[in-house]
């Protein structure tokens, strides 16, 4: 029997708290946190519990739960791993809604069978498991350091969700340093129950929280997590730092968190599908997660730089093309708007040049002219240290001109770059929230961050689109397979499965007579290929068994007679049951359209150029399933082959529509038939617009069966 | 008549120097360069002049050069434009070696020709030019900084060249900020004349420059600077920013600079053929020159990565990937090395997790296991601030280890990350030179960097080959179009032009007679292709004029009737002068070959994927000219579909000699021929290994002619 689960506000939100474990040895994990939540100021009850009894930091201590009265919203487990069992079931029969096991010792080093018995008990009775292998957790909500932390949280409007204990711990220290301030920060450790996905659900309607930064090493809830993480986007930013990306770091990953990360290239994909912005190292983390809690969507796309060096102009102009930032283009409105505050030499094209020469009223005029315009919806400001530049004016130049855009809902990134002066200016401005960074790349980098999340708006969450397929059929198929004791579908197979999902195939039929092989030519339209049928010939072609492009009635009776002939000849022993006759078919685009079971995210789609190309340029990409035809729409043109879909060097458009129905109907039964684990279509010959794509080759992989031994 | 050039390395040397244009007023030029010189103790003999005669900085002012006694190696002018001509003439005639025009108002304004008189006459008087439009420059040899900037320039060994003035003076603080030692820094402006390779002859022997950074926008010198490109790059690291990436960036750097800013693929591609690191963004470019100034190469290729976290240890590893660093693999090892330094909890896989419980101690330990180990040939070492790591351990542990590791020959890297203190501790080691970076990434970057460089070891100065085309046809052919007034070859010029240059085509003859037919095929062998010749017919298929895939003598026969046939009822009045037999081109990979005359670079070569992905998909690489055989391998090897070459899905290796002798022979032409200024093979198609390759396609355009009238 399962209860139902607690609610996850109250995790970020408890009234009441105990700490199982708690110490009075200053160097113990149990008295850390036990200070870390005294000193942070949590205004709930707070229960100390430990055998021995006594007093720490002025609290009672509780020899055991049974000595706590009301109700325990969270409890906090530090007792050595041996011991963690126990603690669960007295908090579990004591009605406590979630426990945070800080304990290590679990999955993580191949004890997978105590953590999932764990995980199982506290769920039947109702309590939600934080962890193991986690140092905490804290609430600005609450004022609720949880956490064995080195203190000093900077309360705020950024959210972390961490999978990496040690790099979460480092966090604390480097978000005060920095003045992040942090509006919630978990450790998930191994994840055996509580989730990203559970978590985001929170931080989704959580108000202080303004942006959001995951730091992830494997994903174990793939279905719910793109669910969420496509809302929660569409709301707030979210920001995640994916590591293991390469094929060694993903080993290192997995040895060290007992967690199975995925390829790459699908978490990259699929990131995308939920409008998630990716960081590479923790810095760009930080800079977007800071920058993008500040900062109000811009009202459209038109950016301009301002500077007063070319150099970094024209470095900037690079990073704006690199980061997806447009740079406004409109020649008169420029010169009319900046032609009056730049000095002659200067340069009103984009980027406005304000020459070695400017000062701070420089600056100030044209940041005014910028923010005049409503043409101009964000500014990137650069400023190269100059003689001509009292220094001591940089920082009030930029806190005010900073100040304004924030007030007019204007986005503003500033760059300065320059000697000891400058640098010292550029800290004070960035511990004060500032967006300013020394290097220009850094500061286009967050303005492209904000663009790209701001096409989550352009894109309403897009409803998920099925196609009807006939899963009898497919079933039947399955069952006939599984009955000849294969984990694979035979090329006949294969085809049936295509008819049932409904994707077009080359016409075929198989003729038992001469009368009806060229009946069956005929029908299909010439040209026309010949295969012999017989389970006896295996190289049919060696055999003398296939005849290609037959044009017409006589040369399909020519090469009947000759299959015969040539077979018999082969393979005198041979039982040939007929002639295949099927369409030859015409050369087209050659793509990829397949979908598999990931670990970590479920059902999956991929999309790509086929035929040979695929393996050598791997030119696909991927989506989580359920998906829709405008996302499928979307996925086509990241592939760099897309303009062959379009039609290049006077090529025809092909037929868009009967590719994406083809990826849709896929997506459909990889989500619909657990029985199925990997399919692949390849190639999938596209054709011009109106004449379709047909399913060329297929493959199909059966999953392990489900214990009852059913499909499904 | 021009005089013998001055030897570069007077210009960083020069032993007396005067500035024109000096001045009185502190706020000018003219004032702060002599005073910048005067401050950084130049011990030559320094001379204002000015006509106004008097003292500064108490120095006597001189009224004009002619009041100069001695040589006068360098001078420095900041008179305003329209006095630079007579100044220069002045210097000329004076023997004067090097002038700095510092003064702006030249090329980069649309003033070219002012420039290049200038120019002009100095080089006939044997003055060269630095500038115009420049800051001055900086050497340490000299102590000598004569540039308008802060001062304050930190002697050392890492020298700049930047094309940006504006980005170069702030540069002078920012090193200084940074403790970035300087060997020279020069402001080449408009390159009217000293261009990046003079300088480089310079930097490459000078003793005291271990690193290299070059900013620039635009390539003027592009065949002398590739020669000592590669010549520098294998002493001592180079490093580029290439700023003008963008299609936009590259605009925006025309209009200031007055310099065409070439293709970023064909910049980026150049730099890898001469051994260069490219840094995208000023900060990469300091990181690296900072560090690659100061450590020695590696002995080898394995890297180990000791860490106290699991997370910062995933991170490197998927930045070693990103930045070619190979990790060391031999398990064995590992644990004999690190299994005595490493806690139980730990992991002596790469990386070397020594848990969060890690000391100083236990770091100096596993370095000194790793210092000790000769096949681990560099590390990267990362801490996440912990409790149990006392923060004021961390700059004496990191501090003597890098001492250590730099008296060893072995190369280190570090990343601390987490609070205040730590940042503080690595702002003070960062200053001290330590490589010490925040985010992992960072470090590892300049491992990364140092790898690369490291690999010019491994590749010797290729010498350049050629291979023997026959130029008097080439010659032949051109001038024929030229008589025709084209700018371009028509097909059968450039069939004949690929068999002056040596590059295989499919087999064809012209036969006249029914029998010159037959006999062209049975020579050519079957299949064949038959099209009619006639320059009276257009629209050969149309007209029933061409006939595929014939397969025999019968075929043939009937196909040439038909074609006569078919002309002559479609185009009645057509002069049909015979029939072209050429061999039916088998399928194999399609290629494509192609050079040009970049207005930077030169002649340059490219090589890619052909056919219709060439513009889809741009898999093509470029080389500057000459290049050589084994240049032209590695080139290969930078496409994405170069497995293809290599034979995938049980496909045949494809005859890689033919397709690189293709190379050869169409760089020697484009290197030969200045008369031709493109020319595409598309598709070359390769066949399997021994089957050589074929031109079934080329285009070549033709240079304007020389102002004699000749194509050389």
């Amino acid at each position: 029997m399962t209860h139902p689960r607690p609610d996850i506000h109250r995790l970020f939100r408890p009234r009441a708290i105990a700490v199982i474990g708690a110490s009075h040895d200053r160097e113990k994990i149990g008295f850390k946190i036990l200070q870390n939540i005294v000193t942070a100021g949590y205004s709930g009850a707070i229960h100390p519990v430990n055998p021995k009894g006594g007093e720490i930091l002025g609290l009672p201590v509780r020899a055991s739960l049974a000595e706590i009265e009301g109700e325990l919203d969270v409890v906090c487990t530090c007792v050595p791993a041996k011991h963690v069992f126990d603690s669960v079931r007295a908090c579990a029969s004591r009605g406590v809604k979630f426990n945070l096991v800080i304990t290590s010792g679990f999955s993580e080093i191949g004890n997978a069978e105590e953590e999932k018995a764990i995980v199982a008990h506290a769920r039947e009775q109702g309590m939600r498991i934080l962890g193991p292998n986690i140092f905490g957790m804290y609430s600005a909500a609450a004022a609720l350091d949880m956490t064995f932390g080195p203190g000093g949280i900077v309360p705020g409007n950024v959210a972390i969700i961490t999978q990496s204990g040690a790099l979460g711990l480092a966090m604390i220290g480097k978000t005060a340093a920095e003045n992040i301030g942090i509006s919630a920060m978990v450790s998930v450790g191994n994840k055996a129950d509580i989730q990203e996905s559970d978590l985001l659900e929170y931080l989704v309607e959580d108000e202080s929280t303004l942006s959001i930064l995951m730091y992830i090493e494997g994903v174990r809830d793939g279905g719910p997590l793109v669910e969420v993480l496509q809302r929660a986007a569409r709301v707030k930013p979210v920001v995640a730092i994916k590591s293991g990306r390469s094929k060694r770091g993903a080993a290192a990953a997995a040895s060290h968190t007992g967690s199975l990360a995925g390829s790459d290239e699908i978490f990259e994909a699929i990131m995308r599908q939920c409008g998630v912005l990716r960081a590479e190292s923790v810095r760009e983390g930080f800079d977007l997660c800071k920058f993008l809690a500040r900062t109000r969507t811009p009202r459209g796309r038109g950016t301009v730089i301002i500077t007063n060096g070319g150099g970094i102009g024209v470095l900037a102009t690079d990073a704006c093309e690199k980061y997806g930032v447009s740079l406004l283009d409109d020649a008169q409105d420029l010169r009319a708007t900046f032609g009056p505050v730049t000095p002659s030499f200067g340069s009103t094209r984009n980027p406005i040049d304000l020459t070695g020469g400017a000062t701070a009223d420089h600056y100030d005029r044209a940041l005014d002219a910028a923010l005049a315009n409503d043409s101009i919806h964000s500014v990137v400001a650069l400023y190269c240290e100059t003689a001509m530049f009292d220094v001591a004016t940089l920082a009030p130049m930029v806190a005010q001109n900073y100040a304004r855009y924030q007030d007019a809902g204007k986005p503003i990134v500033f760059s300065a770059f320059g000697g000891g002066d400058v640098e010292s200016t550029l800290g004070r401005l960035s511990r004060d929230r500032v967006p300013i960074f020394s290097d220009v790349y850094d500061a286009v980098h967050c303005l492209g961050g904000l663009y790209r999340h701001f096409e989550n708006f352009a894109h309403p969450l897009r409803r998920s689109d099925e196609a009807p397929i006939d899963l009898a059929v497919v079933g039947e198929i399955l069952a006939g397979a599984r009955a000849e004791g294969r984990t694979f579908l035979l090329a006949h197979e294969g085809r049936r499965l295509m008819e049932a999902v409904g994707i077009p195939l080359p016409r075929s039929r198989v003729a038992r007579t001469l009368e009806e092989a060229v009946r069956a030519a005929e029908e299909i339209g010439y040209p026309v290929v010949l295969k012999v049928v017989s389970r006896d010939i295996l190289h049919k072609s060696d055999a003398g068994g296939v005849a290609l492009d037959l044009e017409n009635r006589d040369e399909v009776i020519d090469a009947y007679q000759a299959i015969y002939r040539n077979c018999r000849a082969a393979v005198p022993a041979a039982n040939i049951s007929g002639v295949e006759v099927s369409e030859m078919v015409r050369k087209g685009l050659e793509l990829i359209v397949g979908a598999r079971r990931d670990p970590g995210f479920g059902p999956i789609v991929m999309f790509g150029l086929g035929g040979i190309y695929v393996e050598v340029l791997k030119d696909v990409t991927f989506r989580a399933v359920p998906t829709s035809r405008a996302e499928v729409l979307t996925m086509m043109k990241e592939i760099r082959a897309f303009p062959l879909l379009m039609g290049v060097r006077g090529e025809e458009r092909k037929d868009i529509d009967s590719v994406v129905d083809a990826v849709i109907r896929i997506a459909t039964l990889i989500r619909s038939c657990p029985g199925i684990s990997d399919i692949e279509v390849n190639p999938l010959v596209a054709y011009e617009e109106g004449e379709g794509s047909k399913a060329v080759d297929v493959r199909v992989l059966l999953a392990a069966l489900e214990e009852d031994g059913t499909d499904a």
